[in-house]
């Protein structure tokens, strides 16, 4: 084993390092405010190679791994846990569309994804049903060389987006996870409407709905073959937990960081707070359970890499590391007493934040059962 | 033992419960958009009793024990948490002033404190230096008959305060928790400035500063003795913590009763989400934790009311019951999913809430000293 | 509320903890070793009233009510958890037997029970079947004016047993929970073998199980009506899982006492181990915890003997009371260091001991769903 | 980054998997009752190449590196924790003999701790002092040219022990940490008494003190400089934390897949006991912790054997994985239930041998505090 990252990696690593520290940390809770993150950040970011690490560098894309991908994503959510959200969805629809989509269609968005140009999200479940994706009303009828969409999606990036891939079912009598397809849909297309909905959190991401009426996009927005959208199109994507694990230590790193800057140098009863064990210790254990989680989460990546099956040490990083994040951000606010609990404190923001990862992309619960299913397969585990 | 209430208990915790459900839980989000309780709720519930129930009825209070106010505590806390400030810092200040105050002043401000007419808060530690209470920088000079007050003084109901108790150093030469007195001071006086801290929550109650540049207040607004006030004005009022943690008991177990019914009326996968043992086991063990607490509790104001030592019991109900209250709204906002993380739901507003009762009224840290140094003394417990 | 222990409780409890103190404590290893607590000290003990304080006083016992056998469970639980079983396990069987029973049987056996002078043990679940006691395999079957049973019976207390009431299957095609009746079968019957299992804790109270070949048991050892075994004779049982709650806090919090002893007295790096704040603050935590505990277990035995339902709070103090003991216990011997780890302090035996009882009884899983079947039914929580 | 074992890792990790499977796994009782492991068992152990894997080759040892022993570390560990002492003791003494040893000491000592031959255990901390090992009571006097010691030394290995590294005070004055050296004692020597605990596990290792009364031994068995042994010959040795780790990683997840065997072949309620979620779900909780603490104790070795720094990762690795290995097991014997409790199972026995690495090498607060201070230095981290 050699845990060194390569000269690429670190490369990359150190770019998106000083991005986080330059252009992220200032802007944070301004993007709250504003409800998005922004076309000109978006394109910064883009301008370098922070959005698509991974994709095909002959669709504008860096050419390297998932585990490259990872590394950035621990350093924008140093910077703003938000804007992590365009690597993370932006290696998923990307990678989607290189792999599986029309290559007329992957040349026209890809590279607009990596730019910054545009976002492309990901509408895998619907708004009735949580986290269940394998059931989905929304419907998509052939109709000449068209393609017809009824229904409604969860967007877990809603703010910016200039189009979405969904998951429609595409065969009426098919059973759960099955005569299921799926589509690029542009979000300025006609009977299009955006729903965006009032989070706790990730407001700059803006999580919502998109209400498609009667949406008409061309065959060639078709990804895969029709009715093998879920199995075919999913198939290897589990990596992208491991990432959205990798957004969140970053969070969590950067708020314990500054807590023991806050806890050795702020005093109380004529000493400074970092002289008690009952405020150090907590932070010792937040570093131990951050280092263990990010260890974890580059182990899953490495496997993602390789080829190897990897959906439960993905399960593993989604449900664990989001929530050692945000159990460490919160301890953290407590230990800056009622400084942490003010909005000017970037800390309160980031909890809000942070906790909006333990849910989307799946449960605790729906982890735990993939997980306990690699075990011991469905049926004792159902 | 007999752990039944009382009849006048038992008519006090219906009339709370009432007043809570029916007034109470439909202005929860709006009176946090407002960021004020505002003077009618306040009128009407000083109307119904339930702001001093344990205040002398000579001075308009019920009359009852703590015990009662901490059973109005948890079902107003199940209707808005925050409106709970309102009978701690009535209870404390109006304690206060009819024990150790002038009675001229405590005629004044009690009956109105119990009418709702008024809030008189409670300024017990200064910005700089956390929890600790032992050494103010607040000056208070004897200028003729006048006290004139110098300093800051943080403030955990900053919104409608009409007047504060404010502990100030009135002998410099003095050590820790010595030469300081207490003083009411009119909000209203010439030289105070308010100032509201934009906090993550509990902002319909508005935690913030009093600024005092050369207040002046009459002599009679000194409480107790000059020198004592420390000692001898805080003195058998370690209860309040445990009305503290029943505000936080009571409103963790609104959440958690609505999410027993969420999770039993809503499906995923074809059945209703509580036949998943990952589902109802988190709130079989909520249930569980929240009936501890909330037993721990009214033993602690049992032993208050009994004039029975209470310190280590009432630091106990501080730290946990509130901690307990906020893993058990987070676990809740987990298990509604999506919905949970919306802001049309109340269940992100009490989660940041019931986190600022982790930390007003003093840190867990704080509280496990207290509970260490009754065990051990202050010198094996520093 | 008032929670006063009566005079008569706060007897009971004093001459408890005397016992505890004079004549359990120094004991407690020896009875590991030798596999049995031994009829003297049971004698002794049923002569000062602890066995079965709330048994009528018409059959030998004390005529008291719940809470007094739990807060003497408590004081026991401090001096030797094992030697609890006793006033648990009679608290169980005597009332099973004077309730339901044959009038001359109850005059038989109760006595003996309250005496000390024999065990009646409970034979409730089998060694197949886990919790599951809905379901037994032992059959009892009509011969002439006699009962003959055969099949086996998980003990929870083999060493010392005399009888044991078990529950038969009296009709072989009712359903789950039906057709069931209870006996009461002398262990030295022909046809009985005790097998006593090799545990990791409890040695002096010998789990094991009763085979039962052909075991002719007279007419009159029949409990209550035949088929009604398990609804009727269970009906109110309750309230033995607060009294195990309690035996539990006690062996924590004798431990977590004797802990802040010795933080308090043993050095190193030059100071007292409990200024380490890394140190004093798991003990703080765990007085806490158990105070809760302790008072909800105390609740639930109100509840009890005021005749209201309590299932769902006697599963809480199941499932939570053995947890944080044995959590606490497990504290307390790490705090030791290497001594902790020696069997020369009663510690790692309490971590054992404790640990039996989170096991026996039900585990945890068992009651959480009975927590959440009191909520939502058995539909809604399968 | 390349996560994938070298071929000689890989291999190394393999070997160690059968002999786990085949000659540890099925004596684990067995050794215990003997209260050693006995010198057949290491020799095979040694013959196989298990002991020494990264002492050098001209010393017998296999040349690698320090990640292969904690990849055999924890395939050793899942077959007999107990018997992991011996790489992780052989590997401290072996490397400290041949760093800073006399080569004639080196050459004779090494080679037979790499066979098996001979154990040689570390004697760091005193009974009086705990976790302190710099201000040892141990004296030894230069005497001719011989040295003579006198004290008690702490032996983490008694059972087989044939010599100890004992540091001892050679400069009566010097401070803590100082005038410290480091010597080999052979417990043949005359004048040694060894003292064997009667502990609650790892009773096939047999935690003890040796007593040294006027124990003489020559002058080239001073290991490094006189008066440096604690900086100089503990220098670089934090990796044995990390080697603890795996040690209990692997003991646990041995026991975690078992579990999962037994859950899904295990009925309760007429169906598989693995159905249930509140069975599977703590299994799977259990499945992540591990796999993140294997991660983190792999990093850590890495770091060690790139000459990085890594004293703060060590002492993540040596609090948090023997306590998550710790938790994981009483999980699995809950699991278990009432099987989980007897003897004739290995899991009690492994719950109480893994809570021994909680305690030996240094308890959690200790390595909060070194953690803490590698983050603010020493002054404000007393």
């Amino acid at each position: 084993m050699d845990l060194a990252p390569t000269d690429t990696q670190q490369a990359y690593r150190e770019r998106a390092r000083r991005f986080a520290e330059t252009e992220l940390l200032p802007g944070y809770a301004g993007r709250e405010r504003a409800g998005r993150i922004g076309p000109e950040l978006r394109r910064e970011m883009g301008h370098r190679g922070l959005i698509g690490p991974q994709l095909p560098e002959s669709l504008g894309g860096g050419g390297t791994d998932r585990l490259t991908t990872g590394l950035v994503l621990e350093e924008i959510g140093r910077g703003d846990i938000n804007v992590g959200y365009l690597p993370v969805v932006g290696a998923l629809a990307g990678q989607i569309l290189a792999r599986a989509g029309d290559p007329e269609l992957a040349r026209h968005w890809v590279p607009r994804i990596c730019s910054g140009e545009d976002v492309v999200g990901i509408g895998l479940t619907e708004p009735h049903a949580g986290s269940d994706a394998g059931a989905p009303r929304l419907t998509a009828t052939r109709t000449g060389s068209d393609w017809v969409l009824d229904g409604v999606k969860s967007l877990s990036f809603a703010a910016d987006a200039a189009a979405v891939v969904v998951f429609a079912r595409t065969s009426a009598d098919a059973g759960r996870g099955r005569g299921i397809s799926a589509f690029l849909v542009p979000l300025d297309a006609p009977g299009v409407t955006i729903e965006t909905y009032p989070d706790s959190g990730t407001r700059a991401v803006g999580r919502g709905a998109a209400h498609l009426d009667g949406v008409r996009v061309p065959a060639d927005h078709l990804i895969g073959q029709e009715g093998e959208g879920f199995g075919q199109v999913m198939a290897g994507f589990d990596f992208s937990r491991a990432l959205i694990g990798l957004q969140c230590v970053g969070c969590a790193q950067q708020t314990v960081d500054e807590t023991w800057e806050y806890v050795s140098s702020r005093s109380a009863f004529d000493r400074p707070l970092s002289v008690n064990q009952g405020v150090a210790f907590p932070l010792a254990e937040a570093d131990t359970l951050l280092a263990a989680a990010r260890a974890l989460c580059h182990r899953t990546l490495w496997l993602a890499d390789s080829g190897a099956p990897h959906t439960a040490e993905a399960a593993m990083c989604k449900w664990w590391a989001p929530k050692t994040a945000h159990d460490a951000v919160t301890q953290c606010l407590l230990l800056h007493g009622q400084y942490g609990y003010r909005t000017e404190l970037p800390i309160e923001q980031r909890m809000r934040d942070v906790l909006g990862l333990q849910i989307g992309d799946g449960t605790a619960q729906i982890m735990k059962l993939v997980i306990a299913r690699r075990r011991l397969g469905r049926e004792l585990a159902p």
